[in-house]
């Protein structure tokens, strides 16, 4: 175990992407600054300049990494603007560095603020940093730094607040829950921001399934356990690895099946019977 | 060399994309329980679902790595089902972990069967897996508790023998073999199930090329040592690092070129001289 | 530290794409031959075969890796051919390793070449390499005994030079220089040949911004200090992270918005005032 006692592992999440070198420019002052520190890619793949889909990323997996990792989130559409670059200290134990645009914020909500400073720091950046890669110059390093042990106070002043990001919340009435499409994975499926809780408030006999879920205006659908209940090509509602409701087709992709975009509206309501 | 006495390498391959956070996820759990443990991925990007692709490319990399190593593989269509989960330990070292559909089956076989174990133990998994994510619940888990050196038998009870693959072989006539297209590789060449062993059975005088091939309708092809024999944009049949009969376009895709997919007809015969 | 004393990281470089095992096959044999080494992926997503590409991802990100590191450069597209493996070292530290096709050349030029053989060693390569992917069988091997410390001049006999790389360059009349797009990043940015340099030699108030750009036949635009300045949607040029004249359109893709490809023509001259 010396070695993560002499470093925390970094865990990288970021939109830019498989076909350039600039997760590599990252990976390579990383190494430099924490050459002992594990690097552990969560996905570059977020949907370029989504800060939403990068939030819900972060927010679904950084509970299943070690306590003290410092998570390294560039999603950055406002790079080079007034934005500020922060680092967050949470109760959980995770550390979080990135841009103020409200990336953090879902995670950061969960784990619970401690402290956030901005990255001011001119001797924990590169020299001359670049408007246009923050991840390289500023976030990278901050990071690298975190891992090594250097106090989060050392890096900036403090900042009294994070920046919120909202997702929409799904409307309830009586006996109905009208939510949105809120994520779509790489396979397809739907995930909404319909939670359990959400379901069992209109249907108190919750998990007995006695609800009916529509998206768009589809057939109606009993939620089920898990994919593999439903027929081969057939589309079905389950509560996923999200712990929300999620729309998906049996080895295949609900969003192409059902032309389906973020956005789209999925209703849930007592079924009759 | 300590560390790699501490705890086993971990190789990943699965079907989860590049776009969530799913591998991430997954490497969490794996940092959280083996944080010792070099992880090396071998690709996500097999086809989704395809339990045949999967099998192939481990079957193609396995023997590359060291011998300890621990294989996570997760192309999991019918998780939450009745297919089960298990771990394989075999005679030429290394362990792997995964669903028992076929997947790990043909790289088992080549490294020789000596215990497999369906994954049982709720000390080795996480506390309540969900129903749609066994690669971060289950098999994440079974993978670093090898990984750190827990017995194959501590993750659960014996299983006689695996699920296998049955991919298609080719037929063979006198002077002809007739086989097809198994697996397109991201340059878009077309690897066929028609292996050297194969060709020399109707050419006793192979490697001396003394037959044709064909795919499709197309003009018959000597089998050439290499892509650099070819000249640039002409196709070509050569026996590439899967050592099967592949067929490619010298710099561009086979796959675009001759709109061919898996199940594309190839046949081999003695030539006419 | 102890870790990166007994073995320089290795950084990998490919077009092999994420599709398949070739990646993971190249990362099972550095871990095989070189245990204690920290793999670093920079990408493998160059676009397939491209040289160029390879070797501008290479001159972008090398030195932002520690002093010691192992490049493993493979865009290959004359596999099993006459061109020869290489690998290098440099004054400035890094040692690279890959095919002599010039994907080296851009990087070697700016580090410095010290030293450079070509790979002869059998001792230093696997047994009976295939034709067709030397990655795994030849340059995997060298790069993961350089990591170990295994001297350069082992590897193989002298070379004088290595192949180099002739990027296009821009031509400069009186007040106006015209280039072309060198290459297209996952975001979609057009970065061009030209550089600060260019730019100050037409217009000596440079960062006056007393210039024009104009792409194809768009419409002139000043130079701004980056992307956020621009109102979102918009077209503008500014110098990106790679220290080249880039065209970008603020939260979008220019390549996309301009319907323009590698080789477009750039030109900038004095504006009229």
């Amino acid at each position: 175990m010396r070695r993560s006692q002499s470093a925390a592992p970094i865990a990288l999440l970021t939109d830019f992407g498989y076909r350039d070198h600039y997760v590599g420019s990252m990976k390579g002052v990383l190494a430099s600054i924490a050459p002992e520190a594990i690097l552990l890619d969560i996905t570059h793949g977020v949907p370029p300049q989504s800060i939403t889909a990068g939030a819900i990323a972060l927010r679904e997996s950084w509970r299943f990494f070690p306590r003290r990792t410092v998570f390294l989130v560039v999603v950055d559409p406002g790079v080079g603007t007034s934005r500020l670059p922060i680092a967050v200290e949470t109760r959980a134990g995770p550390r979080f560095v990135g841009p103020d645009n409200g990336v953090l914020s879902l995670a950061v909500r969960d784990a619970g603020l401690r402290r956030a400073v901005r990255l001011e720091s001119t001797q924990h950046r590169l020299a001359k940093p670049s408007s246009t890669f923050h991840g390289r110059d500023i976030f990278a390093p901050a990071a690298a730094f975190l891992s090594r042990g250097t106090p989060l106070r050392t890096l900036g002043s403090a900042l009294a607040r994070i920046k919120p990001l909202h997702l929409p919340k799904p409307s309830r009435t009586a006996g109905v829950i009208c939510g949105e499409v809120l994520y779509i994975d790489a396979f397809g499926n739907l995930i909404t921001n319909i939670s359990r809780k959400d379901v069992a408030r209109i249907d108190s006999s919750f998990p007995g399934k006695q609800v009916s879920v529509r998206i768009r205006r589809g057939a109606p659908m009993k939620i089920l356990n898990t994919y593999g209940e439903a027929r081969p090509g057939a589309i079905l509602a389950t509560f996923g690895s999200f712990e929300l409701l999620e729309i998906a087709v049996r080895d295949a992709s609900a969003a192409t099946r059902l032309h389906c975009g973020v956005g789209a509206t999925v209703v849930v309501r007592i079924a009759r019977s």
